[in-house]
């Protein structure tokens, strides 16, 4: 293929087939990114839309996991979504897989309201106030609310959906109420929750939410999610998340 | 003491020092009242409220287990507010636990506005739409939302706070989104926020949830509570809570 990686451009084996570039003075996708997607149910047919999609790793990995028809990546930074599409390109998914370049804030005007039934998103976790704001702008606005805020993302994903349409995000556990509280603002009822715990007695650090539009009241929390059995050793649903091959004895 | 068990009573030792009475016809108390009480912080000196309070269980491990002042319960059912007061005797706990009779939806009214620092609540759990409805009456009442809701606990409670007072509550996992939704409502904001899992790979059964009056937006959601190691094993964390030895090898 007609790819050719430049001076900064990394390349990454995302180990379902297809491979992934990544800036690395921009911000590269972590353990996160993997997760919502495999929390993420997209049914057979049905176009996908990401959020912040940065590298573009969520639609990739989603039309790999998935039966979906289409998913569309949509990224602020041009950076990044070049790099997206050279991602797209030298891994031939052209028919699969559009990243475009805009504002989320803007999305519905971008795509028109009522126009996914499934929308992701691997949102910037900090607030302003909280966490250190990196010096490099690009990794800052991966992840603080510089550009977009969580009722931002809510706001237009709400809009975004088709009536019944389902919401998958990734998020940190100290926003878990406002988090509950905005998606219910904006009429997305929370069905599906799990919170990702490092050890099975440590805080968790991440929580993955799905949100149905139009939802009644009732949520199904997951089992716990717990990534390390010990240090440097994932769990057995790591190891499946991932496809590696489980062998505890070792 | 001068306190006689009639039939139809049976008598609990609390393993704190003091001993419980309940009516085995009534909603006798179980582990979520446990849970309630160990993740409740009373401080020293300050005076807690128990709504829905039943049997008077918590407001009696509470002050076993605190250096608070002064617990005060208020339970609708008259049969079992007067068994509580009958264990209030047995314990020779007349000075430091009061069994108020009323309902929780004129509590402010009873109490009066900012009367109390913190509050606790094990409430009914079910909707009417939820989980089948007993056919004792004063379990079903203690079971199901029928003399109050979540919102009427919430709403009273916070008028029942003192500015920057603390509310504890443990509920179901399913109502999870609709106890946030409702808090922050009231101006309660979720502080604080712990799963119970029954074992490590099953859904959560019970959460516990601290609120703060007026608190600003920030969640600290704590380590899985793990119930069980095995069938019939309770985990070195249920035996701490409960003042049981832990003895993993036997």
């Amino acid at each position: 293929m007609d790819v050719v990686l430049e001076a900064g451009e990394r390349l990454d084996d995302l180990q379902n087939g297809y491979k992934l570039i990544q800036q690395t003075r921009d911000f590269c996708y972590g353990i996160d990114a993997v997760l919502l997607s495999w929390f993420a149910r997209i049914k057979k047919g049905e176009r996908a839309l990401d959020l912040c999609t940065g590298s573009g790793v969520i639609p990739i990995l989603l039309k790999a996991k998935t039966e979906g028809a289409h998913f569309t990546g949509l990224e602020i930074q041009e950076r990044s979504a070049a790099t997206a599409r050279k991602s797209v390109k030298y891994n031939d998914l052209g028919g699969d897989v559009s990243i475009v370049t805009g504002d989320v804030r803007e999305a519905v005007s971008i795509f028109g309201a009522a126009s996914f039934p499934v929308v992701t998103c691997n949102p910037p976790y900090m607030t302003g106030n909280h966490g250190l704001t990196n010096a490099a702008p690009a990794k800052a606005i991966a992840r603080h609310e510089i550009l977009c805020t969580l009722e931002d993302v809510v706001s237009q994903t709400a809009a975004l959906l088709t009536d019944r349409g389902r919401f998958y995000m990734v998020h940190r556990p100290f926003r878990l109420a406002e988090i509950m509280g905005t998606l219910m603002k904006y009429g997305l009822e929370p069905k599906r929750m799990q919170l990702v715990y490092p050890y099975v007695d440590r805080e968790p650090n991440l929580v993955l939410v799905e949100a149905l539009k139009g939802g009644r009241p009732r949520i199904t929390v997951e089992r716990p999610l717990i990534v390390y059995d010990g240090p440097g050793q994932y769990s057995r649903q790591i190891h499946e998340i991932y496809g590696l091959e489980w062998n505890p004895g070792r």
